[in-house]
C-alpha cells in the first residue's frame, strides 16, 4: 500500500484556525513537509507549531530568493522526487500550505507532479480572504454581489478596469504597492468604502483606515477590503 | 459581564471541517442559533450536529419562503431582540453559519443589528469554495491571476462581461441556471475548462464534466470552477 499525499491548509495565522480534518492528516504523517525561505524558519510550519507531533521526519522545501521560473522548477521536482519515494515505501506525508492550498498557494506545483502518479487530496483551509472579512467586522459579499480577487502587482489599468466592474473587492499582496493602490482607489472614489489589515489573525493583526497607513511599512502579508456598499455594514464593522 | 456573540463558520457539510476556535466557542456556548427553513431542518446544524454539546439551549432562526426583503428584515429583527436579551444576561451566543459566515452568508443581518451595542466576533470557516477546488483537485488562482465570484442568477451580460476579464472564475448558486450558465461558457469557449461539482465534501458529493451534468437536476449547492489555463492543472485534476 502506498502512502497519501495531503495538502493541508493551516489557515492564515492563528493556529486555531486549523481544520479538525486538517489535524488529523497531520497526526497522521509519517513526514511533515513545508516551504521555507532559503535561509530560516518557515510561517506554514510556525503556524501549526503547536499541532505538530513530535519525533515525525520533517523536510523544509527552501526556495531560493531568485525568482526566474527556472530554479523554482527545480526546487519542486527535486522535492517531488523526495516526497515521491516517502509515498512508494508507504508513508504518508502531510504539506503544510499557509491559508488555503489552491488560493494562492504553491502546493499546486507539487500536486501536478505528485497527484498523477499517487494518491494525493487537498484539505482546504481558511483564507486570509474570509479570515480578514471577520476580523474587520466587515461582510465580502451577499445575495447576487460579484467579488472580485486582485493581486495588487497588477498593472492599473487592470486594477482600475476590474475595480469598476465589481461590487467587492479583495486587493492582496498589497506591501509595497500600497501608495500606487491607494491612489487609484482615490482616484475611483472609493477610498471611503475601502479598510486595510495586514497579518490578520496573527498576534502582529493591524487594522486601519487606508489613508492612515504608513505605505512605507506594508507587510507583503496585507490586504485592503472593499466593498461598494460598504457604508451599509460600517455601523458594525471594527474601522 | 455582557455575554459575547460569536458568528461560526462550520464549513461547506463534512463535520470535520470545522475549525478549532469554532468548536472552543460551540462548546463554551450557553445558546445556539442557527438559520433554519420555515419547517425542517438547519442545514448549519445538521453539520455541525456531532459537535454540539447535550444540553444547551438552542434556537431556530426560521426564515418564511416569501423571499421580499419585509418579512426577511422583521425574521432578523426578532431574532436580534431573542439573542440581545440572552448577552445582556451574561450568556454567550453563538450562530452557526454554512461555510463562512461573511462569505454570502446571512450571519450579516445579526451582526448589523447586535454588533453596534454587544461583544460580536466571527470566526471565518471553510468556504464552499476552497472546499470545491480542494475536491476537484484544481486550483482557483495562482501568481497574479485575477479570481471573480460570480452568482449564476445574474444576467447574462454580466456573467458574459465578467468571465471576459478574468483568469479564473467561480459562478455560485448554480442550480436552476444551470442551463443557461453552461450555453454561456460554450459561447465563450470556456467549456472544456469548467468544472462542475455539487454538495462539496458532503456525503452526496458529485464532480462531473460540465457537458455531461443533467441539468434539470443540479441543486441550489452547486457550483462552477473555471480557469482559463485550466489545462496546465488538468493532469492531476480529478476529472
Amino acid at each position: 500500500m502506498t502512502g497519501l499525499l495531503t495538502g493541508i491548509g493551516v489557515g492564515p495565522g492563528d493556529p486555531d484556525l486549523i481544520t479538525l480534518k486538517a489535524l488529523k492528516r497531520l497526526q497522521a504523517a509519517d513526514l511533515i513537509c513545508y516551504p521555507a525561505p532559503e535561509d530560516g524558519d518557515s510561517l506554514a510550519r510556525e503556524i501549526a507549531a503547536p499541532h505538530i507531533p513530535e519525533g515525525r521526519a520533517e523536510y523544509a522545501i527552501r526556495m531560493p530568493m531568485v525568482t526566474s521560473r527556472f530554479p523554482a522548477a527545480q526546487v519542486y521536482d527535486a522535492a517531488s522526487l523526495h516526497i515521491g519515494a516517502a509515498l512508494d515505501a508507504g508513508q504518508n506525508v502531510v504539506v503544510l500550505c499557509e491559508g488555503d492550498p489552491f488560493f494562492y498557494g504553491s502546493f499546486m506545483y507539487l500536486y501536478e507532479r505528485l497527484a498523477p502518479k499517487h494518491r494525493a487530496e487537498v484539505v482546504p483551509g481558511i483564507s486570509s480572504l474570509m479570515a480578514s472579512a471577520a476580523a474587520l467586522g466587515a461582510p465580502l459579499v451577499s445575495r447576487n454581489d460579484v467579488l472580485t480577487v486582485l493581486p495588487a502587482p497588477l498593472p492599473d489599468d487592470i486594477l482600475r478596469a476590474r475595480l469598476e466592474n465589481t461590487d467587492g473587492a479583495v486587493i492582496m499582496k498589497v506591501g509595497r504597492h500600497l501608495e500606487r493602490v491607494r491612489a487609484l482607489l482615490a482616484d475611483l472614489g472609493l477610498l471611503q468604502d475601502a479598510r486595510y489589515i495586514e497579518h490578520a489573525t496573527m498576534d502582529s493583526q493591524r487594522c486601519l483606515p487606508l489613508a492612515e497607513v504608513d505605505a512605507s511599512a506594508a507587510p507583503y502579508f496585507s490586504m485592503i477590503l472593499l466593498h461598494k456598499r460598504g457604508e451599509a455594514f460600517l455601523e458594525g464593522s471594527r474601522l
